[in-house]
């Protein structure tokens, strides 16, 4: 039997202001990528998450940005090295000492945004990234996309890695996301995105943009909860798996 | 043989702006009160401090604020109890993520500026730090002012608590500091201070700004060092408890 | 024939965040309190709903803050007379700069949330609000509660004052408003508060929530937006209003 | 005769926090890069640098950044165009409200930093720039380094350009600065700089770092600050023009 651990990004809230439906979302996934304060999380707001994500057994994550939240950590940024390791230790360290307090702990780090993005090819970004995690707790698990080069960077320096694929997005021949900026890049449809994933799952394969067939190693398939037709399609996802005999577990465990 | 520690308020620097000679001060001191980036403290910056706190052999503590950068922490601010305890746990969180990566531990808190004021009467507030505190690690030390009702609820509550005194204020017969608007509230002769904490140190007696002698229990003395006056004065005080055989070592210890 | 202004607090969106239904709103007030970026508002958000409120030809305001995003400004903050000044004419300034590209300009300032509560009755405070006005623009009229001594002492300075009242607020037999942690201090019945609007409007009298008639002389209604509730309550109030003949026109006249 | 306009930055203290010598340097320069608030500068404190700049009778120019105090807006910054405008609409808008009560007034818009070198040469972030500039006050001249293609932009759109020259910085022939990375890129000889400064303005001519002469057209010499080296070679700089009969005045005229 085949197993695949579901993602999302969380306790993105930030003071007066509400975002995404956590509660919903924490029913759904096994594995939660919550905001540290950087990009978006406010630490009462964080607490609430971490005990919802505590209550339901969900896995959590330390979704580490550059410090900009009025960009909400969307804005590439060209950050001294030393000054991108601090930070994410600083990041980390505050989510595992909110963790602690709701009884549940940190296992994995997930970059948010632009450092998502940029480190998935910048090396000297990644290694200050690499660096802070093996500094402040080498157990943790980098979760980035799946066939990036700072996948072999993170293994190289010791790190577990666990690759991601996107429910809901286009690929190119080259394993790559089709941008957003291109027709076709973003997927609504329920009943494909769940036979996408179940594919991906069983056969470790995708089919492209142009209809052709990639493989892809995923550890995890990140959904979206920040809208009402993204919490139904990640409950598509969901469903369409577990129905299928495909059971949805933690990649790094939970119910510490 | 009696002993004490020297304290002092480290790690302000925020980014291209520096405050205080923490080179210096590290040599003299056996505590560091560092910044946890709410009043003060990029991470980068709190870390140089940590890596030489850690060389230094000098204890760590938290010293967690208000979210008010601008105005240095010192503004007081009317904030909801869990918004308090969840700002407190993610401050200490931060720091000890920090503190860990260069083999050091953080050991206890002292609250900042108006929340230091605040708390030493405002049982609310009071309550919520010291929530904090046990839920994200019940054997830090709280330090506080000597003589204050903080002392007592945070005993009752299960704290270990650090009383300290203050080197260069002067003080009221109920053991209150002298108001910083009144003539007289701050010390700046060294020979006097350094001499009155002598005889803190080993009568537990103070003289009060109007000539009577008061008993005063402190497990600490905070310096400054935020001005090369101020580094002097310390040195003064450093200087006069050792040659007198009084051993300066960390009310919490050190060298992890 | 009577006439009253409807104002309600837009542009509180923050980034990636989003708050009230602005462009509703804008076609139901006749005045914009638009937040300047102390306690919300980034200045993209903020020029969005600038345009739009030139476009609806809505008189803007400035809805002024303590620097406090994460608390939304509804933290009661102990803030020196010249800092609280200086923040003043900043968020004037930056507001003025930015209504100016749009075509409109800033005819009002509204102190927002914990700053309106405060300076309503701390003098203090009150001349370092008073003084940045005056000093930055004499012309521009300060927007506060009918009743409070605020009223008085703006007025004394030389400043235009507008009187509001609350429209879905229970009042009490001295002109304030009901404390929110008590019973029935806020309405919900449209028809309820329309009403009493009204009456406000002609007869220049409220009834407070243990039954008695109170004269309030009001240049303005506020109404909300941040709910789907509070839109429709905003409609019933404009809509029974105009029925009954009142003219809905800014007191700081628009259309520039 | 001949004359030249001296710039430094100012206002670049936040809070607490120090930076520069604004009171000798505003004896020494005619036009002054003020902070909005963006990499330094709290309004207070901006409000005195403005104060003390219209006491002296010197030019100010806003100095606008990119929204990141932490880096000192030395970070480079992948921001949208709309918001990029936005940003430097609010900072301008902002610095006039408070050059206004001070009795002096915004005459230019001089970029900061990262900003700074990023617009010299991207042109979309360029062009974000110059409309935000136009829109808020067309009168206000665009100070940036002689020789880029902004200068050229700018002016097609319309703004009038002052073009500045770097005292302490050696030149490549293409009219580029050296980076800083380089050996040789700073200059500290105190006579060799202002030699080159007064050569500078007789001839337009400056001496590259491998010993060429290039044209170079300035409106204005830049000095610094930050540093007791840094005034004493401003105060150089000062002294040998104006004892050579070269007049210093602002490019944008002041005492308004």
């Amino acid at each position: 039997m085949s197993f695949i651990d579901l993602n999302s990004d969380l306790g993105e809230s930030f003071g007066a202001w509400h975002m995404g439906d956590d509660a919903t979302m924490l029913g759904i996934v096994t594995s939660a990528n919550v905001a540290c304060g950087f990009h978006a999380g406010d630490p009462a707001g964080i607490l609430r998450t971490l005990k919802a994500a505590a209550e339901h057994g969900v896995s959590v994550g330390a979704h580490v940005s550059y410090p900009d939240l009025v960009g909400f950590g969307r804005r590439a940024m060209d950050i001294a090295s030393d000054e991108l390791t601090a930070d994410v230790i600083y990041q980390i360290g505050a989510l595992k000492g909110l963790a602690h307090t709701t009884g549940t702990r940190v296992r994995y780090v997930k970059p948010h945004g632009a450092l998502y993005n940029t480190i998935a090819h910048d090396r000297r970004q990644a290694e200050a990234v690499i660096e802070a995690i093996r500094d402040v707790d080498a157990s943790l698990v980098l979760m980035t996309l799946a066939g990036t080069p700072l996948v072999g960077w993170a293994r190289e320096a010791g790190l577990n890695v666990a690759a991601e694929a996107f429910a809901d997005r286009a690929y190119q021949r080259d394993g790559s996301l089709v941008s957003r900026r291109e027709a076709g890049a973003v997927l609504h449809d329920g009943d494909q995105v769940a036979e996408r994933m179940l594919r991906l799952v069983r056969e470790g394969v995708i089919e492209t943009i142009d209809g052709h067939d990639i493989a892809l190693q995923a550890d995890s398939i990140c959904v979206h909860g920040d809208s009402p037709g993204a919490v139904t399609l990640a409950e598509a996802v969901r469903r369409r798996l577990t129905d299928s005999g495909v059971e949805l577990k933690a990649f790094a465990g939970a119910r510490s």
